[in-house]
């Protein structure tokens, strides 16, 4: 193998596809994302359920597979071509990253793909073969009222967020927002390559670990219904945060727990990010809107629980502790809850006020 | 029985209780109130269907009876106390009309009623006793996403609308809005009990007939919803008129025909009505605004076809053709569609520009 | 004065018509209420500011009156004849009250009135003759994105619930919901005339003081929309609580804090209740998800702090310390926020599990 | 005409940017976009004003430009790099095409810049350079309850679908939509770069000339409030067709005229295309769901009506009729609005059912 890393073209990747979820109850599971949740089945077994949303077209977008420890198994993106799938291989095994291919995929309705353990431990993978199912776009008789319609992002936590983002900046990933301090440290940053805000999302913590899988729908009230409907099944402890306006990423959104404590985000309108030079929006960590517009507390699970990944093997991967500093260290108060830094209590020069806005371009 | 009509009390009604609505093909109507549009069943047999909409507590808002002849066969409702029961027997007797109590009630989940045939020739039910159910409203487990959530009116063709009108009036309805012409012609008028605008309305037209019944969403979405899924089961051709934004009212709306033809509406959004001084809104014929807000146009069917009623010994009300100018014939063109008068074209002094605004108070 | 009180009448009150309310910088007050919350003003001077909501017909529904000590000088009914007020004012004196009867009214655009220091130490007024003006409800050139089309109701906090709803019951209301508790002790109520929830509901605390008024939306993105507007103007620490789902009332909402400190709720689709037996719901405080339906935190502030309420002499009413259990005290942890017990930790017969329902009919 | 097309690359096309109109009273289009549409003033002077919508981000997405003939002057293209600027020059030359550099832009906001009159006779332009101004995204104090966020796509009027198919796929465009018949008579196409439905569409009729330009919003009510705000202006008459879902791209629809009669679609909710094998819908002429999901009829005007487009001089180009069969002719009745062949009334095989479904993947 080349040693020489820049030369080696790096895959064409679309957009994040599909997530596979270890799971320890599957009919626990089934009835959370199916019943509760509303997503279609597009086939099944004793091990395995492949889950698609209303506007997908492909096999699936999340494949829950039973196991002895919760944990996600695969974050798989598409790729333009299938040559961008030995692309994929090349450019990882370039840098010393351990890689697998399977010519037949390694769930079902996915054909060659390349699976790697990337180098912030996450086990990542480019496929282009599919198989295409009904798109359910136009089946309204299918429609229940807090419908999934798409696989917006997964979002990671990582120890090093900075070097995250210069990895997949060299995959060919954008830099849409993030979240830092006056001194530089880097809290989170959201990374794409479709057009929307993002594909995954680094959020700075002990890891790697899976923060989020996030699915859209089309409308607000859509996520209201999802909340009500929990509220009625009396199991509102599974709302963990929101719903809510993100600053970053303008979406509205709200976060809730599978049955083995995998949060999953709902989420609506972000913005177009398509253009060449659209700009990365900056947010001041301190800045208490940055991550719900309109100053609701973030609550610490939020902060401090992630579900793990696996290797390759299956096996979970040790967690790496976050040395920067944390997020919700320097923003929430002894109440458990964030805050904003009040005039005169800033540290940092330029923090004076209460709140400061994202720089924007 | 007193020959002084006036000493007598009318009954305090409530509201717009339930429709009795028999239909041809029971299994039909099954899956086109149940499937396509969610009522919830409280009761059925081989014989009738008992629906209630998501925020009902009393035992149905909907009966679906089994018979030749689809037919609107009773329009109930409720009244204050046990005794505007008998209030009611009372005062329509005092007008020589034919009514039968029934201790039991006419239908399942429905007590002591009197059902009268009433001057407009239409059946009529007073009620006070009723069955207790499920309130829905907080099982949002159970709600679809084109709910209908209460029962909103009725609406009834009789031939002469002023008459119609005074006879409600008497009976404690009051007026919330009407069309007129400056000639003197009323085409419509809407009379309510409840807080809205109404609980049921007198369309003029060849009567008496049902022109429709109408349950309400809480949002506009929900409607939309409706008619994507009925294009999605391939029967758009259901779908008469709407969605629109009525003028008259305010609501937003839709039309639908049920398999046997009877008009079903949609509606959301119209305003409070219980002020003892609520104006009345008059709008002016050729007001192109005054049905559909934006201005598309009416069609025909809207104007030409509605339900026979049926007297109380279950047979075909004889149908008395309307004398008065027809709201069709006066707004509707060659095209087959409503327009507006343009300026230069008006008969009627007042009506020279081509939009003209209902008069509000 | 007549000490026999039940012979009297009571007035037939509609529903709640307006507040008065002191606000101590009146620029800041309009700025708020009509930039942020887009409220049409029909009237204004140097002294007071008359507003009134998209789909109201009389005069005003709130009046911002400048003032030294931020307050609420009047929760005001209208009542269904001008004899009412007659009636009104015989009740209240009959009790023991003190009253003061204007026959051109205590603010622009109401005629006849009386204002009367209540059992409670509110200053209620009674009014049937007001001016009309312009209803909005089609001037959609005129509608915001979070436009407040209602007066829905006021929030009263009184030391003695019971009590209080006693007294209001007597005067014509019928309760809605109640929360209490296994012990017997009443924690809030809801009260109503129109055909809502309520025109105003009791809330345990210290009292009198004035909780909050709520203004109702057509529909939850117009709440959302608020909290939007309210991030973008950099007011975020305004948004109090929500926004979420109301497990009492069923109605979505959010609860804002004006320059003073006077909370305002904006509220949309709760249900009816004009039937003559509408249940009571009751709702037991261990029932975390009573106040939101999604089991969010009720934020301690949301608990102690209220507006003080006038005497007819302008002056601040003292407080009297509520002696029952406080809500907070029973369901808000050291963290700050409200939990569910769980099993295991009940002292309380029946009260084992972590979740219980309201007990609906 | 150059005979060696294929060693030139196209230009990387990102998105349809903005478009050129010429209005024959720049006060009444600035009432029409600005005061009811609420497009946002980026810069204005006697001549010309230039507008964005809420979520763009480059200087305008829309220019009015005062001139004696209403017209399109010129569908303008974003490219990702100053050298596709070039390619396009180049492209348009190899196939003989008029074109026009101007290296400071034809329009304020924008930089270097070429202007073609391409094959189909439309004037496109190519920019990559652009100045930056405010994204609104998160300006809610801004934000009305109609408000429009994203230019979505032009749609053009050309008698030879196919011819202009070709061509547009040559420049890079895929097609995710068409209509045609059985006897491969195409009506329509639609042609995508960014990851939606289309940046244009080929409309079959006499051309070129431009069909309408397409502003998107967040949610569907926002739609429902342009057609009420437009009633209450008493307007309504420039609702030309809609609201309602098309079948064809699943977004939901309205379109309205401007004052010089430019057609603007409103648009929401269409789906992803970006997957490198996203399926074409194909959908019969003869599917009356095709246009409208509900069924609901195309006005004539629809059909028949469209703007001129410019030359590169600033004259209005001469119009080709249409040779193949008018989509209109055979689908619309003799009452002027379209209907679905009936059993029986078939001409061509496969066609004996009322309703068609679109052919999907
Ligand atoms: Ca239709
Ligand atoms: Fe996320
Ligand atoms: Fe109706
Ligand atoms: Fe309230
Ligand atoms: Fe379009």
């Amino acid at each position: 193998m080349n040693n020489v890393v820049q030369p080696l073209p790096a895959p064409d990747i679309v957009r994040c596809a599909y997530l596979e979820l270890v799971v320890t109850d599957l009919a626990a599971s089934r009835a959370f994302y199916v019943d509760v949740l509303g997503l279609h089945v597009t086939e099944e077994d004793e091990e395995a359920i492949y889950l698609r949303s209303f506007e997908e077209f492909i096999h699936h977008n999340l494949v829950l597979r039973k196991g002895p420890v919760a944990a996600a198994a695969a974050f798989a993106y598409r790729v333009r071509t299938p040559e961008d799938v030995d692309r994929a291989e090349a450019w990882y095994a370039a840098r010393g990253c351990r890689t697998e291919r399977r010519r037949d995929g390694f769930v079902k309705g996915i054909g060659d793909s390349v699976r790697v353990q990337d180098p912030l431990g996450f086990p990542y993978e480019f496929f282009y073969e599919t198989e295409h199912v009904e798109r359910l776009t136009q089946r309204y008789d299918l429609y229940n009222a807090g419908e999934l319609v798409r696989l917006d992002h997964f979002n990671q936590v990582t120890p090093d967020v900075p070097k995250g983002r210069a990895y997949l900046e060299e995959l060919g990933f954008k830099v849409s927002e993030d979240i830092k301090d006056s001194d530089g440290v880097t809290y989170a940053a959201w990374m794409y390559r479709k057009q929307t805000v993002h594909d995954t999302a680094l959020t700075g913590g002990d890891g790697p670990r899976m923060h989020h899988i996030a699915f859209s729908t089309h409308e607000k009230h859509n996520i209201i219904q999802i909340c009500d409907k929990m509220g009625a099944l009396r199991i509102s402890d599974r709302i963990e945060r929101g719903p809510g306006r993100h600053g970053v990423s303008n979406a509205f959104y709200l976060y809730i727990l599978d049955p083995d404590g995998h949060r999953v985000e709902i989420y609506t309108q972000d913005y177009y990010t398509g253009d060449p030079d659209n700009p990365t929006v900056t947010w001041d960590v301190h800045d208490n809107q940055r991550r719900d517009w309109w100053g609701n507390p973030v609550v610490p699970s939020w902060y401090t629980e992630a579900s793990p990944v696996l290797d390759l093997d299956g096996n979970p991967q040790p967690v790496v502790i976050r040395e920067d500093k944390s997020e919700m260290a320097v923003t929430v108060g002894a109440d458990g809850f964030s805050y904003t830094r009040q005039a005169g209590e800033s540290e940092e020069p330029g923090e004076e006020v209460g709140f400061k806005l994202g720089q924007q371009l």
